[in-house]
Protein backbone atom coordinates (compact mmCIF):
# COMPACT_ATOMS: atom_id res chain seq x y z
CA UNK A 1 0.00 0.00 0.00
CA UNK A 2 1.62 3.31 -1.46
CA UNK A 3 1.58 6.47 0.73
CA UNK A 4 -1.95 8.31 -0.62
CA UNK A 5 -3.39 5.12 -2.40
CA UNK A 6 -7.04 3.93 -0.12
CA UNK A 7 -5.74 0.71 1.41
CA UNK A 8 -7.46 -2.23 0.26
CA UNK A 9 -9.72 -4.06 3.11
CA UNK A 10 -11.35 -7.91 2.29
CA UNK A 11 -14.55 -8.50 4.07
CA UNK A 12 -16.59 -11.18 4.20
CA UNK A 13 -19.15 -10.05 1.71
CA UNK A 14 -21.01 -9.60 -0.18
CA UNK A 15 -20.96 -5.62 0.81
CA UNK A 16 -23.93 -4.82 3.30
CA UNK A 17 -22.92 -7.51 5.01
CA UNK A 18 -22.42 -6.70 9.12
CA UNK A 19 -18.79 -7.40 8.66
CA UNK A 20 -18.65 -4.73 6.10
CA UNK A 21 -20.62 -2.61 7.95
CA UNK A 22 -17.80 -3.08 10.90
CA UNK A 23 -14.87 -2.25 8.35
CA UNK A 24 -16.76 0.36 7.43
CA UNK A 25 -16.87 1.68 11.20
CA UNK A 26 -12.97 1.73 11.48
CA UNK A 27 -12.14 2.35 8.13
CA UNK A 28 -14.94 4.70 6.53
CA UNK A 29 -14.09 6.34 3.14
CA UNK A 30 -10.46 5.78 3.83
CA UNK A 31 -10.44 2.32 2.54
CA UNK A 32 -11.58 0.17 -0.15
CA UNK A 33 -13.54 -2.49 0.29
CA UNK A 34 -13.55 -5.55 -1.63
CA UNK A 35 -15.68 -8.93 -1.16
CA UNK A 36 -14.91 -12.24 -0.34
CA UNK A 37 -17.21 -15.58 -0.16
CA UNK A 38 -16.33 -16.90 3.03
CA UNK A 39 -13.79 -16.16 6.10
CA UNK A 40 -11.22 -17.98 4.74
CA UNK A 41 -11.15 -15.97 1.29
CA UNK A 42 -10.48 -13.14 3.44
CA UNK A 43 -7.73 -14.49 4.64
CA UNK A 44 -6.63 -16.12 0.97
CA UNK A 45 -6.77 -12.70 0.18
CA UNK A 46 -4.44 -11.01 2.09
CA UNK A 47 -1.21 -10.10 0.14
CA UNK A 48 0.76 -7.05 -0.22
CA UNK A 49 -2.31 -5.50 -2.57
CA UNK A 50 -4.96 -6.23 0.00
CA UNK A 51 -3.11 -5.45 3.27
CA UNK A 52 -6.26 -5.64 5.38
CA UNK A 53 -9.18 -7.81 6.15
CA UNK A 54 -11.87 -7.66 8.68
CA UNK A 55 -13.37 -11.00 9.80
CA UNK A 56 -16.29 -11.67 12.58
CA UNK A 57 -14.66 -13.48 15.99
CA UNK A 58 -17.59 -13.78 18.13
CA UNK A 59 -21.32 -12.67 18.53
CA UNK A 60 -22.15 -11.79 22.36
CA UNK A 61 -25.41 -14.61 22.07
CA UNK A 62 -23.85 -17.52 19.51
CA UNK A 63 -20.22 -17.29 20.83
CA UNK A 64 -16.87 -17.57 19.19
CA UNK A 65 -16.86 -18.06 15.59
CA UNK A 66 -15.01 -21.35 14.83
CA UNK A 67 -13.93 -20.71 11.18
CA UNK A 68 -12.01 -17.54 12.18
CA UNK A 69 -10.45 -19.57 14.86
CA UNK A 70 -9.86 -22.54 12.41
CA UNK A 71 -7.97 -20.59 10.54
CA UNK A 72 -5.91 -19.12 12.68
CA UNK A 73 -4.96 -23.01 14.35
CA UNK A 74 -2.88 -23.73 10.88
CA UNK A 75 -1.71 -20.28 9.26
CA UNK A 76 0.62 -17.91 10.29
CA UNK A 77 -0.40 -15.95 6.76
CA UNK A 78 -2.57 -13.18 9.18
CA UNK A 79 -1.83 -11.12 11.76
CA UNK A 80 -4.58 -9.66 13.86
CA UNK A 81 -3.71 -6.19 14.06
CA UNK A 82 -7.23 -4.53 15.93
CA UNK A 83 -11.11 -5.32 16.83
CA UNK A 84 -13.84 -3.50 15.74
CA UNK A 85 -17.46 -4.28 18.17
CA UNK A 86 -20.65 -3.35 16.66
CA UNK A 87 -24.05 -3.93 17.96
CA UNK A 88 -25.95 -6.10 15.62
CA UNK A 89 -29.30 -3.73 14.80
CA UNK A 90 -31.71 -5.27 12.09
CA UNK A 91 -33.19 -2.55 10.35
CA UNK A 92 -36.15 -3.07 7.96
CA UNK A 93 -36.02 -0.95 4.29
CA UNK A 94 -37.76 -0.68 1.60
CA UNK A 95 -37.89 0.87 -1.89
CA UNK A 96 -38.09 4.86 -0.83
CA UNK A 97 -41.23 6.10 -0.46
CA UNK A 98 -42.95 2.75 0.47
CA UNK A 99 -44.98 3.02 3.48
CA UNK A 100 -45.54 0.06 6.28
CA UNK A 101 -48.99 -0.77 5.28
CA UNK A 102 -47.62 -1.90 1.70
CA UNK A 103 -45.34 -4.39 2.87
CA UNK A 104 -46.67 -7.87 1.75
CA UNK A 105 -43.29 -9.44 1.53
CA UNK A 106 -40.12 -9.75 3.53
CA UNK A 107 -36.65 -10.55 2.59
CA UNK A 108 -33.61 -11.38 4.66
CA UNK A 109 -31.50 -14.67 6.24
CA UNK A 110 -33.44 -16.69 7.67
CA UNK A 111 -31.66 -16.13 11.03
CA UNK A 112 -32.45 -12.54 10.78
CA UNK A 113 -35.51 -13.12 10.24
CA UNK A 114 -36.19 -15.74 13.56
CA UNK A 115 -34.51 -12.54 15.45
CA UNK A 116 -37.13 -10.44 14.78
CA UNK A 117 -39.84 -12.73 15.05
CA UNK A 118 -41.59 -10.23 17.32
CA UNK A 119 -41.58 -6.88 15.28
CA UNK A 120 -42.76 -9.39 12.42
CA UNK A 121 -45.64 -10.67 14.17
CA UNK A 122 -46.91 -7.57 15.90
CA UNK A 123 -46.43 -4.97 12.74
CA UNK A 124 -46.50 -7.40 9.46
CA UNK A 125 -48.39 -10.77 10.90
CA UNK A 126 -49.96 -11.80 7.31
CA UNK A 127 -46.34 -11.02 5.90
CA UNK A 128 -44.94 -13.40 3.48
CA UNK A 129 -41.17 -14.15 4.75
CA UNK A 130 -38.68 -14.92 1.59
CA UNK A 131 -35.11 -16.43 3.05
CA UNK A 132 -32.16 -15.15 1.05
CA UNK A 133 -28.49 -16.30 1.34
CA UNK A 134 -27.06 -13.41 3.32
CA UNK A 135 -29.19 -10.24 4.64
CA UNK A 136 -27.00 -7.65 2.02
CA UNK A 137 -28.80 -9.99 -0.56
CA UNK A 138 -32.19 -9.16 0.61
CA UNK A 139 -31.21 -5.49 -0.16
CA UNK A 140 -29.54 -6.18 -3.20
CA UNK A 141 -32.91 -8.20 -3.97
CA UNK A 142 -34.94 -5.22 -3.17
CA UNK A 143 -33.77 -3.43 -6.10
CA UNK A 144 -35.49 -5.50 -8.87
CA UNK A 145 -38.65 -6.40 -6.56
CA UNK A 146 -42.04 -4.78 -6.43
CA UNK A 147 -43.07 -1.87 -3.99
CA UNK A 148 -44.47 -4.16 -1.74
CA UNK A 149 -41.51 -5.81 -0.81
CA UNK A 150 -38.95 -5.22 2.33
CA UNK A 151 -36.14 -6.12 3.37
CA UNK A 152 -34.06 -7.09 7.22
CA UNK A 153 -30.87 -6.17 6.93
CA UNK A 154 -27.47 -3.48 7.96
CA UNK A 155 -28.38 0.11 8.28
CA UNK A 156 -25.49 0.33 5.93
CA UNK A 157 -27.75 -1.23 3.08
CA UNK A 158 -29.54 2.18 2.74
CA UNK A 159 -26.10 3.92 1.66
CA UNK A 160 -25.23 0.86 -0.39
CA UNK A 161 -27.69 0.57 -2.63
CA UNK A 162 -29.64 3.84 -4.11
CA UNK A 163 -33.23 4.05 -3.90
CA UNK A 164 -33.49 2.03 -0.68
CA UNK A 165 -34.58 3.75 2.47
CA UNK A 166 -34.68 2.78 6.28
CA UNK A 167 -38.38 2.14 7.56
CA UNK A 168 -37.26 0.72 10.98
CA UNK A 169 -34.08 0.11 13.01
CA UNK A 170 -33.31 -2.07 15.86
CA UNK A 171 -36.18 -4.39 15.24
CA UNK A 172 -34.46 -7.47 16.38
CA UNK A 173 -35.91 -9.07 19.73
CA UNK A 174 -33.00 -9.36 21.71
CA UNK A 175 -31.44 -5.94 21.54
CA UNK A 176 -28.26 -7.18 23.31
CA UNK A 177 -26.36 -7.93 20.27
CA UNK A 178 -23.38 -7.32 19.61
CA UNK A 179 -20.38 -8.86 17.40
CA UNK A 180 -16.87 -8.28 17.83
CA UNK A 181 -14.57 -8.26 14.60
CA UNK A 182 -10.76 -9.09 14.15
CA UNK A 183 -8.46 -6.69 11.96
CA UNK A 184 -6.04 -9.25 10.23
CA UNK A 185 -2.86 -7.68 8.55
CA UNK A 186 -0.82 -9.16 5.84
CA UNK A 187 2.14 -8.56 8.17
CA UNK A 188 3.11 -7.32 11.41
CA UNK A 189 4.28 -4.47 10.01
CA UNK A 190 1.60 -3.69 7.45
CA UNK A 191 0.74 0.28 7.68
CA UNK A 192 -2.43 0.67 9.28
CA UNK A 193 -4.70 3.95 8.69
CA UNK A 194 -4.93 5.86 11.96
CA UNK A 195 -7.89 5.38 12.82
CA UNK A 196 -7.32 2.08 13.99
CA UNK A 197 -4.76 3.22 16.91
CA UNK A 198 -6.74 5.12 18.56
CA UNK A 199 -6.95 2.14 21.38
CA UNK A 200 -8.03 2.59 24.56
CA UNK A 201 -6.55 -0.49 25.42
CA UNK A 202 -3.77 -2.86 24.25
CA UNK A 203 -4.42 -6.62 23.78
CA UNK A 204 -2.66 -9.35 22.35
CA UNK A 205 -3.31 -13.14 20.94
CA UNK A 206 -1.06 -15.99 21.86
CA UNK A 207 -1.58 -19.65 20.09
CA UNK A 208 -0.53 -22.64 22.73
CA UNK A 209 -0.45 -25.95 21.27
CA UNK A 210 0.42 -28.43 23.85
CA UNK A 211 3.72 -30.29 23.28
CA UNK A 212 3.11 -33.52 21.64
CA UNK A 213 2.30 -36.40 23.52
CA UNK A 214 4.51 -39.51 23.95
CA UNK A 215 1.74 -41.82 22.22
CA UNK A 216 -0.03 -40.58 19.21
CA UNK A 217 -3.21 -42.22 20.67
CA UNK A 218 -6.15 -40.27 22.96
CA UNK A 219 -4.59 -38.16 25.35
CA UNK A 220 -2.92 -39.97 28.51
CA UNK A 221 -2.92 -39.29 31.98
CA UNK A 222 -0.31 -37.10 31.73
CA UNK A 223 -3.12 -33.86 31.12
CA UNK A 224 -1.63 -30.81 29.08
CA UNK A 225 -1.94 -28.51 31.66
CA UNK A 226 -2.80 -25.06 30.93
CA UNK A 227 -2.71 -23.13 34.03
CA UNK A 228 0.96 -23.69 34.47
CA UNK A 229 1.39 -21.94 30.96
CA UNK A 230 -0.92 -18.59 32.22
CA UNK A 231 0.93 -18.81 35.47
CA UNK A 232 4.04 -18.27 33.84
CA UNK A 233 3.01 -15.81 31.22
CA UNK A 234 1.79 -13.72 33.85
CA UNK A 235 -0.47 -11.61 32.19
CA UNK A 236 -4.70 -10.38 32.33
CA UNK A 237 -6.63 -12.93 30.43
CA UNK A 238 -9.67 -11.10 28.79
CA UNK A 239 -10.65 -15.16 26.56
CA UNK A 240 -9.36 -17.97 26.68
CA UNK A 241 -10.64 -20.45 23.80
CA UNK A 242 -9.86 -24.10 22.42
CA UNK A 243 -9.89 -25.90 19.17
CA UNK A 244 -8.35 -29.33 18.33
CA UNK A 245 -5.16 -29.17 16.65
CA UNK A 246 -5.09 -30.09 12.93
CA UNK A 247 -2.45 -32.57 13.81
CA UNK A 248 -3.63 -36.68 14.16
CA UNK A 249 -3.12 -36.53 17.63
CA UNK A 250 -6.54 -36.89 19.55
CA UNK A 251 -7.63 -34.68 22.08
CA UNK A 252 -3.75 -32.46 21.43
CA UNK A 253 -5.36 -29.10 21.85
CA UNK A 254 -4.73 -25.45 20.84
CA UNK A 255 -5.66 -22.70 22.75
CA UNK A 256 -6.24 -19.14 21.98
CA UNK A 257 -5.43 -16.57 24.97
CA UNK A 258 -6.20 -13.29 24.68
CA UNK A 259 -4.86 -11.06 27.09
CA UNK A 260 -4.83 -7.37 28.20
CA UNK A 261 -3.43 -4.54 29.20
CA UNK A 262 -4.03 -2.46 32.25
CA UNK A 263 -5.14 0.01 30.04
CA UNK A 264 -1.44 2.56 30.45
CA UNK A 265 0.59 0.96 28.24
CA UNK A 266 1.95 2.49 25.02
CA UNK A 267 1.74 -0.13 22.11
CA UNK A 268 5.61 -0.98 21.87
CA UNK A 269 6.22 -1.46 25.42
CA UNK A 270 2.95 -3.69 25.42
CA UNK A 271 4.33 -6.03 22.43
CA UNK A 272 7.58 -6.34 24.69
CA UNK A 273 5.93 -7.23 27.38
CA UNK A 274 3.85 -10.05 25.89
CA UNK A 275 6.67 -11.16 23.85
CA UNK A 276 9.03 -11.81 27.17
CA UNK A 277 5.78 -13.66 28.45
CA UNK A 278 5.52 -15.86 25.25
CA UNK A 279 9.37 -16.39 25.70
CA UNK A 280 8.60 -17.46 29.46
CA UNK A 281 5.71 -20.09 28.35
CA UNK A 282 7.92 -21.58 25.29
CA UNK A 283 10.31 -22.60 27.93
CA UNK A 284 7.59 -25.02 29.26
CA UNK A 285 7.84 -26.99 25.78
CA UNK A 286 4.61 -25.96 24.34
CA UNK A 287 4.47 -24.20 20.95
CA UNK A 288 3.72 -20.97 21.47
CA UNK A 289 3.21 -18.02 18.31
CA UNK A 290 2.25 -14.77 19.07
CA UNK A 291 -0.80 -13.77 16.29
CA UNK A 292 -1.96 -10.76 17.24
CA UNK A 293 -1.08 -7.36 19.20
CA UNK A 294 -2.99 -4.28 19.14
CA UNK B 1 -33.40 -46.79 40.77
CA UNK B 2 -33.98 -50.06 43.20
CA UNK B 3 -31.99 -52.44 44.55
CA UNK B 4 -31.59 -55.53 41.80
CA UNK B 5 -33.39 -53.54 38.90
CA UNK B 6 -31.45 -52.40 36.12
CA UNK B 7 -30.85 -48.83 36.15
CA UNK B 8 -32.06 -46.89 33.37
CA UNK B 9 -29.45 -45.04 30.77
CA UNK B 10 -31.37 -41.87 28.56
CA UNK B 11 -28.72 -41.89 25.08
CA UNK B 12 -29.01 -39.57 22.02
CA UNK B 13 -31.39 -41.79 20.14
CA UNK B 14 -31.77 -43.82 17.87
CA UNK B 15 -30.75 -46.61 19.71
CA UNK B 16 -27.50 -47.61 17.32
CA UNK B 17 -25.94 -44.25 17.73
CA UNK B 18 -22.44 -43.65 18.90
CA UNK B 19 -23.57 -42.43 22.26
CA UNK B 20 -25.19 -45.93 22.52
CA UNK B 21 -22.48 -47.35 21.15
CA UNK B 22 -20.16 -45.44 24.12
CA UNK B 23 -22.77 -45.76 26.85
CA UNK B 24 -22.96 -50.24 26.24
CA UNK B 25 -19.50 -49.85 26.53
CA UNK B 26 -19.67 -48.43 30.02
CA UNK B 27 -22.93 -50.13 31.41
CA UNK B 28 -23.18 -53.29 28.71
CA UNK B 29 -26.32 -55.44 29.70
CA UNK B 30 -26.14 -53.89 33.23
CA UNK B 31 -28.62 -50.78 32.34
CA UNK B 32 -31.36 -50.47 29.81
CA UNK B 33 -31.14 -47.68 27.17
CA UNK B 34 -33.93 -44.90 26.61
CA UNK B 35 -33.41 -43.29 23.16
CA UNK B 36 -33.71 -39.47 23.33
CA UNK B 37 -34.43 -36.99 20.48
CA UNK B 38 -31.66 -34.15 21.16
CA UNK B 39 -29.32 -33.93 23.78
CA UNK B 40 -31.43 -31.36 25.79
CA UNK B 41 -33.82 -34.22 25.99
CA UNK B 42 -31.55 -36.91 27.16
CA UNK B 43 -30.70 -34.28 30.26
CA UNK B 44 -34.66 -33.55 30.55
CA UNK B 45 -34.96 -37.44 30.88
CA UNK B 46 -33.36 -37.45 34.04
CA UNK B 47 -35.20 -38.71 37.35
CA UNK B 48 -35.54 -41.10 40.18
CA UNK B 49 -36.69 -43.50 37.26
CA UNK B 50 -34.10 -42.64 34.56
CA UNK B 51 -31.34 -41.77 36.81
CA UNK B 52 -27.98 -41.56 34.34
CA UNK B 53 -27.66 -40.72 31.01
CA UNK B 54 -24.80 -40.41 28.06
CA UNK B 55 -24.36 -37.25 25.55
CA UNK B 56 -21.51 -36.14 23.87
CA UNK B 57 -19.01 -33.72 24.70
CA UNK B 58 -16.03 -33.74 22.64
CA UNK B 59 -14.70 -34.85 19.18
CA UNK B 60 -11.09 -34.87 18.18
CA UNK B 61 -11.67 -33.51 15.08
CA UNK B 62 -14.67 -31.07 15.58
CA UNK B 63 -14.04 -30.17 18.74
CA UNK B 64 -16.69 -29.60 21.63
CA UNK B 65 -20.32 -30.27 21.54
CA UNK B 66 -21.51 -27.02 21.87
CA UNK B 67 -25.61 -28.38 22.73
CA UNK B 68 -24.08 -30.18 26.29
CA UNK B 69 -21.73 -27.10 26.89
CA UNK B 70 -24.89 -24.82 26.61
CA UNK B 71 -27.53 -26.89 28.84
CA UNK B 72 -25.00 -27.02 30.99
CA UNK B 73 -24.66 -23.66 31.22
CA UNK B 74 -28.22 -22.77 32.83
CA UNK B 75 -29.27 -25.68 34.31
CA UNK B 76 -28.42 -27.61 37.76
CA UNK B 77 -30.32 -30.10 36.91
CA UNK B 78 -27.71 -33.04 35.98
CA UNK B 79 -24.39 -33.83 37.75
CA UNK B 80 -21.85 -35.03 35.55
CA UNK B 81 -20.37 -38.48 36.94
CA UNK B 82 -18.05 -40.10 34.29
CA UNK B 83 -16.72 -40.01 30.95
CA UNK B 84 -16.60 -42.46 28.06
CA UNK B 85 -14.06 -42.33 25.02
CA UNK B 86 -14.43 -44.38 22.26
CA UNK B 87 -13.18 -44.44 18.52
CA UNK B 88 -15.58 -43.69 15.90
CA UNK B 89 -15.21 -46.21 13.76
CA UNK B 90 -16.99 -46.60 11.31
CA UNK B 91 -18.18 -50.06 9.64
CA UNK B 92 -19.69 -51.45 6.29
CA UNK B 93 -23.19 -53.72 7.73
CA UNK B 94 -25.28 -55.39 5.18
CA UNK B 95 -28.09 -58.42 5.84
CA UNK B 96 -26.19 -61.73 6.60
CA UNK B 97 -24.91 -63.70 3.30
CA UNK B 98 -24.59 -60.41 1.12
CA UNK B 99 -21.23 -60.05 -0.67
CA UNK B 100 -19.27 -56.84 -1.12
CA UNK B 101 -19.67 -57.22 -5.37
CA UNK B 102 -23.54 -57.08 -4.37
CA UNK B 103 -23.77 -53.64 -3.22
CA UNK B 104 -25.27 -51.07 -5.47
CA UNK B 105 -26.31 -48.94 -2.78
CA UNK B 106 -25.01 -47.65 0.80
CA UNK B 107 -27.34 -45.54 2.92
CA UNK B 108 -25.75 -43.47 5.84
CA UNK B 109 -25.25 -40.16 7.31
CA UNK B 110 -24.12 -37.34 5.19
CA UNK B 111 -20.92 -36.76 7.70
CA UNK B 112 -20.28 -40.58 8.18
CA UNK B 113 -19.95 -40.87 4.08
CA UNK B 114 -17.88 -37.95 3.22
CA UNK B 115 -16.22 -39.25 6.63
CA UNK B 116 -15.89 -42.77 4.35
CA UNK B 117 -14.92 -41.44 0.78
CA UNK B 118 -11.94 -42.82 0.46
CA UNK B 119 -13.26 -46.56 1.19
CA UNK B 120 -16.48 -45.84 -1.05
CA UNK B 121 -14.27 -44.74 -4.16
CA UNK B 122 -12.12 -47.31 -3.73
CA UNK B 123 -14.27 -50.19 -3.20
CA UNK B 124 -17.67 -49.50 -4.30
CA UNK B 125 -17.38 -46.56 -6.79
CA UNK B 126 -20.48 -46.73 -8.55
CA UNK B 127 -22.37 -47.59 -5.53
CA UNK B 128 -25.45 -45.13 -5.08
CA UNK B 129 -25.39 -42.63 -1.95
CA UNK B 130 -28.62 -42.54 0.25
CA UNK B 131 -28.49 -39.82 3.42
CA UNK B 132 -30.23 -40.92 6.36
CA UNK B 133 -31.19 -38.65 9.44
CA UNK B 134 -28.46 -40.55 11.72
CA UNK B 135 -25.84 -43.39 11.39
CA UNK B 136 -28.81 -45.87 13.38
CA UNK B 137 -31.52 -44.97 10.83
CA UNK B 138 -29.50 -46.29 8.15
CA UNK B 139 -29.01 -49.85 9.87
CA UNK B 140 -32.45 -49.84 10.42
CA UNK B 141 -33.84 -48.99 6.92
CA UNK B 142 -31.68 -51.93 6.08
CA UNK B 143 -34.16 -54.59 7.37
CA UNK B 144 -36.62 -53.60 4.94
CA UNK B 145 -34.54 -52.99 2.13
CA UNK B 146 -33.45 -55.16 -0.68
CA UNK B 147 -30.04 -56.97 -0.21
CA UNK B 148 -28.02 -54.79 -2.56
CA UNK B 149 -28.33 -52.19 -0.14
CA UNK B 150 -25.29 -51.59 2.86
CA UNK B 151 -24.96 -48.92 5.68
CA UNK B 152 -22.06 -47.24 7.13
CA UNK B 153 -22.85 -47.02 10.88
CA UNK B 154 -21.77 -47.94 14.48
CA UNK B 155 -20.54 -51.86 14.89
CA UNK B 156 -23.09 -51.81 17.62
CA UNK B 157 -26.32 -51.78 14.99
CA UNK B 158 -25.45 -55.47 14.25
CA UNK B 159 -25.85 -56.20 17.34
CA UNK B 160 -28.69 -54.76 17.31
CA UNK B 161 -30.68 -55.37 14.71
CA UNK B 162 -31.16 -59.30 13.78
CA UNK B 163 -30.17 -60.21 9.85
CA UNK B 164 -27.36 -58.05 9.94
CA UNK B 165 -23.59 -58.36 10.02
CA UNK B 166 -20.37 -56.40 9.45
CA UNK B 167 -18.56 -56.61 6.30
CA UNK B 168 -16.24 -54.18 6.86
CA UNK B 169 -14.42 -52.23 10.09
CA UNK B 170 -12.72 -48.86 10.46
CA UNK B 171 -13.65 -47.57 6.37
CA UNK B 172 -13.60 -44.15 8.01
CA UNK B 173 -10.72 -41.93 5.70
CA UNK B 174 -9.34 -40.59 9.04
CA UNK B 175 -8.26 -43.43 11.53
CA UNK B 176 -7.67 -40.76 14.53
CA UNK B 177 -11.36 -40.22 15.30
CA UNK B 178 -12.52 -40.28 18.87
CA UNK B 179 -15.14 -38.91 20.93
CA UNK B 180 -15.89 -37.93 24.52
CA UNK B 181 -18.81 -38.48 26.90
CA UNK B 182 -20.44 -37.82 29.52
CA UNK B 183 -21.96 -39.72 32.15
CA UNK B 184 -24.68 -37.10 33.56
CA UNK B 185 -26.73 -38.51 36.77
CA UNK B 186 -29.92 -36.87 38.11
CA UNK B 187 -28.09 -36.14 41.74
CA UNK B 188 -24.80 -35.99 42.75
CA UNK B 189 -25.96 -39.06 45.06
CA UNK B 190 -27.19 -41.10 42.21
CA UNK B 191 -25.44 -44.68 42.67
CA UNK B 192 -23.70 -45.64 39.96
CA UNK B 193 -23.27 -48.97 38.60
CA UNK B 194 -19.81 -50.68 39.62
CA UNK B 195 -18.37 -50.54 36.41
CA UNK B 196 -17.89 -46.47 36.27
CA UNK B 197 -15.85 -46.70 39.58
CA UNK B 198 -12.97 -47.97 38.13
CA UNK B 199 -11.34 -44.47 37.13
CA UNK B 200 -7.56 -44.30 36.82
CA UNK B 201 -7.89 -40.77 37.45
CA UNK B 202 -10.05 -38.26 39.20
CA UNK B 203 -11.49 -35.03 37.35
CA UNK B 204 -13.93 -32.02 38.02
CA UNK B 205 -15.60 -30.14 35.94
CA UNK B 206 -16.05 -26.52 37.65
CA UNK B 207 -18.87 -23.57 36.12
CA UNK B 208 -17.44 -20.20 36.29
CA UNK B 209 -19.61 -17.18 35.63
CA UNK B 210 -18.01 -13.27 35.81
CA UNK B 211 -18.83 -11.37 38.43
CA UNK B 212 -21.90 -8.60 36.82
CA UNK B 213 -20.03 -5.43 34.93
CA UNK B 214 -21.15 -2.27 36.24
CA UNK B 215 -22.48 -1.47 33.24
CA UNK B 216 -25.33 -3.95 30.76
CA UNK B 217 -23.52 -2.74 27.56
CA UNK B 218 -20.62 -4.61 26.41
CA UNK B 219 -17.71 -5.32 28.12
CA UNK B 220 -15.53 -2.61 29.60
CA UNK B 221 -12.36 -1.71 30.07
CA UNK B 222 -12.23 -4.28 33.40
CA UNK B 223 -12.20 -7.62 31.52
CA UNK B 224 -13.19 -10.66 34.06
CA UNK B 225 -9.64 -12.04 34.69
CA UNK B 226 -9.87 -16.10 34.17
CA UNK B 227 -5.98 -16.86 35.20
CA UNK B 228 -7.16 -14.85 38.86
CA UNK B 229 -9.43 -17.62 39.33
CA UNK B 230 -7.15 -20.45 37.96
CA UNK B 231 -4.29 -19.57 40.03
CA UNK B 232 -6.50 -19.34 43.21
CA UNK B 233 -8.08 -22.39 42.12
CA UNK B 234 -4.88 -24.05 42.22
CA UNK B 235 -5.50 -27.30 40.73
CA UNK B 236 -4.07 -28.93 37.22
CA UNK B 237 -6.26 -27.79 34.13
CA UNK B 238 -6.95 -30.56 31.40
CA UNK B 239 -9.79 -28.52 29.49
CA UNK B 240 -10.88 -24.86 29.29
CA UNK B 241 -14.11 -23.91 27.49
CA UNK B 242 -15.95 -20.64 27.25
CA UNK B 243 -19.44 -20.11 26.14
CA UNK B 244 -21.64 -16.61 26.50
CA UNK B 245 -23.56 -16.30 29.55
CA UNK B 246 -27.41 -16.42 28.97
CA UNK B 247 -28.12 -13.08 30.44
CA UNK B 248 -28.42 -10.05 28.35
CA UNK B 249 -25.11 -8.88 29.26
CA UNK B 250 -23.14 -8.92 26.03
CA UNK B 251 -19.58 -10.56 26.44
CA UNK B 252 -20.51 -11.78 29.77
CA UNK B 253 -18.40 -15.35 29.73
CA UNK B 254 -18.77 -18.89 30.99
CA UNK B 255 -16.26 -20.53 31.44
CA UNK B 256 -15.88 -24.60 32.03
CA UNK B 257 -13.00 -25.48 33.51
CA UNK B 258 -12.19 -29.32 34.07
CA UNK B 259 -9.62 -30.16 36.73
CA UNK B 260 -7.52 -33.04 36.76
CA UNK B 261 -5.61 -34.86 40.21
CA UNK B 262 -2.34 -36.65 39.56
CA UNK B 263 -3.74 -40.09 39.69
CA UNK B 264 -3.43 -40.87 42.89
CA UNK B 265 -6.59 -39.50 44.68
CA UNK B 266 -9.50 -41.27 46.04
CA UNK B 267 -12.77 -39.74 45.04
CA UNK B 268 -13.71 -38.22 47.88
CA UNK B 269 -10.45 -36.83 49.10
CA UNK B 270 -10.24 -35.09 45.72
CA UNK B 271 -14.01 -34.08 45.31
CA UNK B 272 -12.74 -32.11 48.91
CA UNK B 273 -10.04 -30.76 47.22
CA UNK B 274 -11.96 -29.27 44.17
CA UNK B 275 -14.85 -28.21 46.85
CA UNK B 276 -11.54 -25.91 48.96
CA UNK B 277 -10.54 -24.80 45.05
CA UNK B 278 -14.26 -23.49 44.43
CA UNK B 279 -14.52 -21.57 47.82
CA UNK B 280 -11.25 -19.88 46.97
CA UNK B 281 -12.79 -18.78 43.58
CA UNK B 282 -15.96 -17.86 44.80
CA UNK B 283 -13.66 -15.15 47.19
CA UNK B 284 -12.53 -13.56 44.37
CA UNK B 285 -16.35 -12.76 43.43
CA UNK B 286 -17.23 -15.07 40.76
CA UNK B 287 -20.42 -17.29 40.12
CA UNK B 288 -18.88 -20.78 40.97
CA UNK B 289 -20.59 -24.11 40.29
CA UNK B 290 -19.51 -27.55 40.29
CA UNK B 291 -21.18 -29.41 38.01
CA UNK B 292 -19.15 -32.55 38.04
CA UNK B 293 -16.64 -34.93 39.54
CA UNK B 294 -16.21 -38.26 38.32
Amino acid sequence: MTGSEKPKVAVLGPLGTYTHEAAFKAFGYDASYEERASISDVFDALSPKTPLGVVPQENSIFGTVIETYDFLRGSDAAFIRGEITIRVEHCLLTKKGVELAQVKRIMSHEQALGQCRDFISQYLPSAHLVKTPSTAAAAQALLDSPPDCAAICSRICATLFDGLEVLFTGIQNQQSNFTRFFVVAHTRQTTLPPVLKNNCQTKALIRLSSPLPPSTEARGPCAFDVTKYLKILDLSTSRIDRRPSLDSVAFRDIYFIEVIGCGKELLDSWTRDVEKGVARMRSLGGEVTLVGVW
